[in-house]
């Protein structure tokens, strides 16, 4: 039976002729073994970038369907340059726009949703071709305007394709050789991951970890594909990310994490009464303030105290929204902090297995590290501490759950 | 009632964000009168180069259809910045590339033929907007592949769309201000035809006058269109060429034209017989070589000689095909030479005034300048001469028919 397998390369790995030469011997070496592959390209290195700064010597305020007619440009020359080089190497190949492959998205420009893809127009082409290559992060709406498919986009078209061709495996080429149990950078020697599942790659995306954005990894849940995270530079072996009930080993946890980009709010002593948390929460959600833990406490004679974090560059217009609600509901005080990280700990047998939470809050307290804020979902425990201690805090875990 | 004009703007005009909006202020000068303006852009400066070199650094052999998908990006970034201009002017505009204007084509790749437009798609714009933005030099062939126009496709769009559309004028703005009787960088005050028809266009075109490709000539002459050739920098009146009978004012010479690009071969004493041009022709029409002006005269004992010119680059190729036919022919010999120009007077009241051909040959006398061939067509005449006598000849051409 004739084997099928999307990849996806991205912008780094195509960024010059001679890299997109190496992707496409890459790809040949599929291809020599009878594979078949759906490839999916993002712009050039600095290409998009180049296009914004363009984009700026015009105008500050570029309307969102010319800004995505504009950006698609990059992933257009992406995929011909990519067919080229497989001609060149003798690789029957076919290049596609996300117009022609009729990727058809909602009409939300520069962050569109795929909603269907014309698989039968793209099978047609595997008959003459071992190699489609199809442009990354890009759509048209039913009538036919350009759409961008935002952060993550391109990784997100290679899973769409994968469904919509019925392909089981989706490579998602990048400059790391799979997911590490912690950045690499502040962990001398993290492990890397064989497996792990959607719902805790999805923790880590949310936490900090940035090999893949969370809306292709959720796609890929959706759609039952396994995303496999690997190098374009080297053959190491590298992570995938499947259903948990087809995992053969299974850790504790999966990864360490930490992030800083975020400030805390806090406040304190409102009268608790129905709906207070609607009223602050609602006001954040009108400037679309993106709020990523919520704590909220019950003090003394009922008064509540409500803390959360957002993204640091929101701070100006949420401290705005906080000071009016203070007054409006009789709140004591707002205080506030950006010098703090979010530590986390993930992993699916988590909660699950007694003591971990305890096993990480003995880790923080033997290094003197005060937690700000707790938070705990399904698969993962993540505090709020001063940023300051974060590598500290992030070897600390590391060494008590993934080295022991 | 409503008034339209399709406009035209080459890759200069376009080079550089500050340019783009410069066009964007010439445009809505048009707009601030009533005036919508169906707006053609080719790629910025010298985006195509960029492009095909680096096409280049991947292969030497790309196929043409991804040479056409690559290449079509640099109208599509033209389009989205010429629209944020628009709209930053406050004027409203939407970009198309050619896939969505559906300029259909057939399918012969780099070289395409537009076989119609979706102007119903293109009108129904026109009623939310007063500019539309049409990438030129491509479109998609019926299975939605993106082809492009080769030579002077953008100057081909505007017509079409012109045609298309319904509308009678489309002014081509370039880094000239209009068509003139001769070269300006050759003679010193050459006079800027206000009207010149479109046969007589053609001419100057074929002929070495390098303001327009004859190709859009010969669509606007099939469609009636008024195309008006004219500055992007000032706001001079142009040329506009137009039929014949609609013109104002007739000159019995409109233009002296020089081009050196090419070769002349000569075939001598070849023993006459029918067929023997056409055993020549064909050999070169099978090796696509253009072949310009051809002479044939019967010589001594029905022996033909067979002079004509084609391109310089072309010269190995021919030579070799001269030789191989000399042999078959059993010619006497092939003579050839790279130091020729054709100097050609263009005009249509010419052939019907009598003396022309007589004044100008007079003219080459005079200064002691060989004419190795004579070739006349309706509307013009053209004199292959060594190419040192090039800048004199068509100097003392214009100062005979267009300084009196």
């Amino acid at each position: 039976m004739q084997k099928y397998i999307v990849q996806k390369y991205g912008g780094t790995s195509v960024g010059t002729p001679e890299k997109i030469k190496n992707v496409a011997g890459k790809i040949k070496s599929y291809t020599d073994r009878g594979i078949k592959v759906c490839v999916v390209v993002s712009a050039m290195g600095k290409t998009t970038d180049q296009l914004i700064d363009l984009a700026r010597q015009i105008t500050d305020d570029a309307s969102d369907r010319e800004m995505d007619m504009l950006l698609s440009t990059g992933e257009q020359v992406s995929i011909s340059l990519l067919a080229m080089a497989l001609h060149a190497a003798g690789t029957s190949a076919v290049s596609f726009t996300g117009s022609q492959a009729e990727v058809i998205t909602n009409g939300m420009f520069s962050n569109a949703k795929i909603e269907s893809i014309n698989s039968e127009k793209l099978l047609k082409a595997f008959e003459k071709n071992d190699v489609l290559i199809v442009a990354g992060f890009q759509g048209i709406d039913k009538d036919g305007n350009i759409t961008t498919l935002g952060r993550g986009g391109s990784d997100t078209s290679a899973v769409a394709l994968a469904a919509s061709l019925g392909i089981k495996d989706c490579e998602i080429y990048t400059d790391v050789d799979g997911v590490y149990t912690a950045d690499p950078r502040v962990v001398s020697s993290p492990r890397k991951l064989s497996e792990i599942s959607y719902d805790e790659m999805l923790e880590l995306a949310r936490l900090g970890a940035g090999v893949l954005h969370s809306r292709s990894v959720e796609f890929a849940k959706k759609y039952n594909i396994n995303l496999i995270v690997r190098s374009s530079y080297n053959d190491v072996e590298g992570t995938t990310i499947k259903p948990k009930e087809d995992m053969m080993e299974k850790f504790i946890i999966s990864g360490i994490t930490s992030k800083n980009d975020e400030a805390k709010f806090t406040i304190r002593d409102i009268p608790d009464q129905p709906g207070i948390a609607q009223t602050l929460f609602s006001r954040l959600g009108e400037k679309n303030i993106y709020v990523d833990m919520i704590v909220q406490s019950t003090g003394k004679d009922n008064h509540a105290t409500i803390s959360f974090t957002v993204l640091k560059k929101d701070f100006k217009t949420v401290n705005d929204i906080c000071e009016s609600v203070k007054k409006e509901l009789k709140a004591s005080e707002v205080t506030s902090s950006q010098e703090i990280a979010t530590v986390s700990a993930v992993g699916v047998g988590m909660l699950s297995t007694a003591g971990v939470a305890g096993r990480m809050f003995k880790v923080f307290s033997e290094h003197n590290i005060n937690i700000e804020m707790i938070s705990t979902s399904e698969i993962g425990i993540s505090c709020v501490i001063n940023e300051i201690y974060a590598e500290l805090a992030v070897k600390a875990l590391h060494k008590e759950f993934l080295e022991k």
